[in-house]
């Protein structure tokens, strides 16, 4: 008997999408306006799901204050005010694209949450492109 | 070939999360604030999915005006304005998480709801915390 | 390793349900106040999902401004401020329920995606009434 | 001390935006596709604004539920599920444009309420377009 | 040239409505399912504005940081988790009507904040019913 | 008899909160980490709001697809998928703050939009913190 929740979060970042191996005209071609030189941003709006059985004795699946605190530290500390592209190491060598960051978010959460739980990581880019990443 | 419809709805209440069987102490370092002895409270949103095949001849699933009233009737009537520790005789022994909850609708949908749907049920506690149960 | 990108689209338009076959009675019986015979209408707001593998070389699962512009050939210039009863020649037999305008919407954009990809539909009919259909 | 309470409230219906003394050209130059000759629709979603005193017997600037009331009475079942060219007396000569419908709203719900109260309407006509009216 | 800048906030918390000097049925006629005895309870989400003029240096009108703490300190952790009537004395004995609750937090901010701003405070007691107070 | 309309538009930017002639210590104490030498980003969402009369001949206060058009060419192919300290000359010497680029905003709008208007801009810099100027 499964059940999952949700809890929400947020960060605000800068980023460029380009190829270093690629000319300008090239970066431009494939990603338009998005592989401005001098960076844009977002507010990226963050939910992660956990999926498992109920501890009988409280009721929970997880303590929510746990999880708020875990994504507190894998993900808002790491990548809140930052320039993805140049403030955060794995993004030295591959494109922050949206599909990018929450495969980023689900690794550094699954690595810190308990196995037994199944997760899940939606990440609004803008109101009008998301994601979704379940491993 | 399946196809969901989903309905909203919503409903107030207090509540307090807590174990009769642990002393105060306990039951603040386990549930924090949430086991204020004097009640906190929410406004619940619930989003309803019915899963099935469309009935040719109308081209609904379900009918939503039906779908509307069985969730007035089983969940707004049942739990709207009420103390859920204190009201609502299913929460006298088992603590009254947005997990449960979720639990408790989704049993009282499945008993009025035809067997030939599937149903699910997305309970927002707040709107950064919710929980999705299906059976 | 699979993963989902959606994208946020809307049309507005005039829509009746009943069934020719049925008097007024029947229609007004079954479809209630939707059966008005001068019509009522919706801001339908639209989420696609395409699900599949990230492009290695650009981080993409598909070019959004792609998507983006497939939504509005297939979808926004073919549904939007239209009357769905009488100017879109699917629903002249067809009732115009949410149900068959999400499996219409998903037939329109299936055709034209790359078989590669999974495509799923959200469909607000309004804020509180929805469905999802994934083929 | 004046204050402002607010009431949500919706409603669904098709319009066509056009002159009856102007031919298809002149409407389609002016109102584009709003002039749709079969209407289109929308989902309109509603704030009523109550200014005025509190009652220090009550704590109540209004009773909500009275305010619901009137609301329903005057708009939702006046607009619900209509066409407003064919179905809207007042839309027989009056273009129904958001400007319009609005200023409706308040002059019926206006003769309804104590003169003692300020009454102002917000109408969403989309997401994206919405006009605010205080009278 | 005056502008205005707005800090969201939100907390939970369960409350009655009700008056010590009337009986249950008057108490039952008046404020109707609001006065139901056990409590229920509401996630209230808190728009507070800051109107005055730009700072040339910094390009602020307000340090958003230090508001957000002011609001925190004022407003969270004074109400959250809280229950209005039995935990808070400003309502031992006046009604926690969504008008008394906004006017209560304008004090409390109004007395933290420079003088040379104004404030407004927005309180959604629901998704459908709130509250506009400036003083 | 004064109305008013409401267009919501949208744009993405990276940006950073410093002044050049304070040293970093300064800039990171006044700042925080909005002062983060690599810049950081925002979903910019705007509500342009335009007061005056109706125009008796078409119901409207102003054509939408012409306000429209109007926050296209100023707001959005100015401002979106920048950097706004360095490709938006008014920010050369001036902060990017968001109080700052709502009277850029407002001052681009002014510009355009017939004297007989009276004009508003609210910007959301993020879902919870946002600025209204009107003039």
């Amino acid at each position: 008997m499964s059940i999952t929740v949700y809890r929400k979060a947020h960060f605000n970042a800068a980023h460029r999408l380009y190829r270093k191996d690629w000319d300008d005209e090239k970066n431009k071609s494939v990603f338009g306006k998005c592989s401005n030189p001098n960076f844009h941003g977002h507010n990226y709006e963050l939910e992660v799901g956990i999926s498992g059985s109920i501890d009988k004795e409280t009721g929970f699946l997880i303590d929510m204050e746990e999880l708020k605190n875990i994504i507190k530290e894998e993900v808002e500390e790491y990548l809140d005010h930052k320039n993805l592209n140049m403030d955060i190491p794995d993004f030295k060598e591959m494109n922050p694209t949206m599909e990018n960051i929450a495969i980023l978010i689900w690794d550094r959460l699954r690595n810190k949450l308990n196995s037994k739980f199944k997760v899940s990581v939606k990440l609004y880019e803008t109101p009008r492109n998301f994601v979704v990443y379940t491993g």
